[in-house]
């Protein structure tokens, strides 16, 4: 016999309050598998609904999983779940006369996914290559919560401030592609992006003086998914790529999972040391070299026009593609902008990456890469074998975002609030910071580079000095392949207003000097 | 002199009209590179507008990249794009006495984005590997459009209907989400996916028999990325992996992607070749087996529980990791489900791939794996490395569309429709079809195979016969790595409803008659 109450002065429809208590029944192994249920006729004259009402019960807890029925038939209680501990624990009823085995899925590992998975793994040591724009969980240095309960002051991480997200904007793009596109808005879309939003791209690239149409543009699942794909296109396990040293940490992560070997060229403060890197590209022959001409991550160094043409005029001639990362292109608010490389490519050698991640919406993960179209069409190949198409309602929404002027206006908001931020880490620095300690000085984007006088080994003792203090940096170690001479700092004001910037700087002060 | 006029009737306002203007006086080559823009005061002036409409104007154009300016001094016009023929075109200016060279990207591609891009390149010889869930320019079957001027009958493409997208709902979970998390909805998630999405993912598992929770759950950019993890995670170039023949014809890609070689199950009636399979898992050891279990694109076959059994025993005991595709999962509207392989992998051998692109909205990409924890973490790591994270506004949206009881309101609409459209499609083929073309009676999902006499060399005349009645069809071999025996087509009911596919059914009839 069952027993099943409704409560009529519940909002809940009728029909949801029975599949809830009959759901709760199953969790709760009142009902069992393979237990019938009344006919709805029945189960509608005892609680004293209508039969409609118990045939929508049935029909959601079919929907569910609770119950299956045949036309005609008896509904049952389905068999279901064990709980989920079971499912690497006690081994299942025999089903075979086969010897039953588990997968050591360490040792299945690929040597790509290993080699991601140490740098993620919790250990002793803090991993050497992690960058705050990954998630948590990949990239949590030990030891950088303070003791007292007051959060950290965050010179870590390095991604837009989500406090200057546009957020009714984007809610009004959305809904204006939802109403005006309907169903074809959260349909594929072609694998090389929704075409307004490539031709509003090849606009903003031409506003950097770049030269290309929609057809040059292939739109990715933010930069990283661009990396990812040009490492697919150009590289095969054991090749060697020349990178800057310091660079991006998850760069370093991307060429371990393509078994990939960095070839570091040292940075200066005029950007990556060109003799060093024609001795590479002369020697070794690498299969692309990874550069970021503007406000370089970590260090914030720019490059100059001169030596942007000669790097572009080196890999032209020994034919090495150049992969330029653009991440933070749009992110000039002092001085005079330099244009990218891949403006002066006339000869189609670069890839040039691209992102509105560091300046609007990092959780739309929207990218794109510039290239030669015959570069653009292998890329597309092998983004649509990976992933078929990308997020077409959300690749709607920004080529509106961007047609409609909201781009630019959203632009000239952040540069506004990063200049002030950069001004005040700049000064702020300078008043606290002892004058042992070198420092970059950018003219935008949103990290600084600072050289401590030591030894590299002394770097995890800086760190915990400084985050007793209640401040979290990144260690220059993460963005080494092999570790540097002298111990370094990252410092981001992405996500600190200036008074806490203000405020940071002292603390800094007192763990540096 | 520069002439400037304003139209005051024009709803833009002045100082949009006077950005517009300026530009087209610098695309048009009448305001030069270098060349000197009036004071904003002055402007002013000429025109008969205040200030600071100038300013903003000025303000538009320096972030369109039109002007450049430093404090306090005069704007000028910034130097600009070269049209984008003249980027592969004529030499630049020269630069440096190195010689300059052009990189040769089919030649700089790797051995796999090589694979991959010879499977989309147009040719004379269809592609032999495509799927029309891939966007058009991958897949366009030469000669699939009639002479006619009307659009031919979709019995091809294989994705959820968008005349049956729940766009306001969706519309709905959207602004939910982006009023209520803010700035957090446009940042970065956790690589793994965002929290609330993985529950609901782990609750319907949970229905489907699978005793997983959150922890065991991946969210993944669509199956395909899912697939691609699998893949990233399981093989290295020159493994074998085990696939049904025919498969999912993007799965052949992605494997040409990973470079790792099919070894073909041949399908029967009642799922793959258990015979074939042990003695391959018994000589080769492949480094996987993929396999759908349920409505088999392109077959439609769903396998029967015993099947099911023999298959996890056989992988058991060879210890050989089960992709399990799940793609179709929730469309089962014809008798009663079967559980996944999934739901009874006591000892975490499979990796369970699912989407929600085939029921709802694949211009989302949101897709999952269910799996042990120990490959969860393996599979984040590469995940996190090639992309950081997913997209963090679309998930949550996702996640309150399921927690809102939108999706199983949704499946049962879509069921309803599916299940009339199947039923039109077995009738009209028993009507139209000769009894010399076999044919599968799936349960459930899109797709029914047709089997021919003849050689499969008389495949593309048999498609070419279709497509002259004004009627798409999926080539069998599509499918296949090696040729099959008999010619083969898939039919899909995704797109067409009732009246268009008894008419199809009737052109069938006509051309294989």
């Amino acid at each position: 016999m069952l027993l099943l109450t409704i409560d009529r002065g519940d909002p809940l429809p009728l029909a949801l309050q029975i599949r809830d208590r009959l759901a709760a029944m199953v969790e709760a192994g009142v009902l069992r598998a393979g237990e019938r249920l009344p006919p709805t006729r029945t189960l509608a004259a005892m609680v004293g609904v209508h039969r409609s009402t118990v045939v929508r019960a049935y029909d959601e807890l079919r929907a569910l999983g609770y119950l299956e029925s045949r036309a005609g038939s008896y509904s049952t209680v389905r068999r279901r779940v064990r709980p989920p501990a079971a499912a690497n624990g006690a081994p299942g009823p025999t089903r075979s006369v086969l010897a039953p085995g588990r997968v050591n899925w360490a040792a299945a590992a690929s040597p790509g996914a290993r080699a991601v998975h140490r740098l993620s793994a919790p250990s002793a040591a803090p991993p050497s290559i992690c960058d705050p724009a990954a998630p948590p969980s990949f990239c949590d240095p030990a030891g950088a919560n303070p003791a007292a309960g007051q959060a950290p002051i965050d010179f870590e991480r390095l991604a837009a401030d989500p406090s200057l997200a546009p957020g009714g904007e984007i809610r009004r793009c959305l809904r204006q592609v939802l109403v005006r596109q309907g169903g074809a808005a959260l349909d594929y879309a072609d694998s090389a992006g929704w075409t307004p939003l490539r031709e509003a791209i090849a606009r903003r690239m031409c506003a950097h003086g770049v030269a290309v149409d929609a057809a040059g543009i292939l739109v990715t699942g933010g930069a990283q998914q661009g990396l990812d794909l040009a490492l697919r296109l150009l590289t095969r396990p054991g090749d060697e790529v020349a990178v800057e040293a310091p660079t991006y940490g998850m760069a370093h992560a991307l060429l371990r999972l393509h078994q990939v070997r960095p070839l570091e060229v040292p940075m200066r403060a005029t950007g990556m040391d060109l003799e060093v890197l024609a001795h590479l590209l002369r020697t070794r022959q690498p299969r692309l070299l990874y550069t970021m001409p503007n406000f370089h991550n970590p260090t914030g160094v720019t490059t100059g026009q001169p030596h942007r043409e000669r790097l572009l005029a080196m890999c032209e001639h020994y034919r090495v593609p150049i992969v330029e990362d653009g991440f933070e292109e749009e992110m000039k608010y002092f001085g005079q902008a330099v244009l990218p490389v891949k403006s002066m490519d006339a000869r189609g050698v670069v890839i040039y990456v691209g992102t509105f991640s560091k300046v609007v919406f990092p959780g739309l993960r929207i990218g794109w890469i510039a290239a030669p179209v015959e570069a653009i069409a292998r890329l597309a190949s092998v983004q649509n074998a990976a992933c078929l198409s990308g997020n077409t309602l959300a690749q709607a929404a920004v080529a509106r975002f961007c047609g409609g002027g909201g781009f630019e206006q959203h632009l000239r908001r952040v540069h506004r609030v990063y200049r002030r931020r950069m001004q005040a880490m700049l000064s702020g620095l300078d008043e606290h910071l002892p004058p042992a300690v070198a420092r970059t000085r950018p003219d935008g984007g949103y990290t600084l580079w600072l050289t401590l006088p030591g030894k590299a080994a002394d770097e995890p003792g800086i760190c915990d000095r400084i985050a007793r203090q209640g401040v979290k940096v990144a260690p220059g170690r993460r963005f080494y392949a092999r570790p540097p001479a002298e111990p370094h700092l990252r410092l981001s004001i992405a996500c600190v207003d200036e008074e806490t910037i203000r405020e940071g700087c002292r603390r800094l002060g007192r763990a540096l000097g």
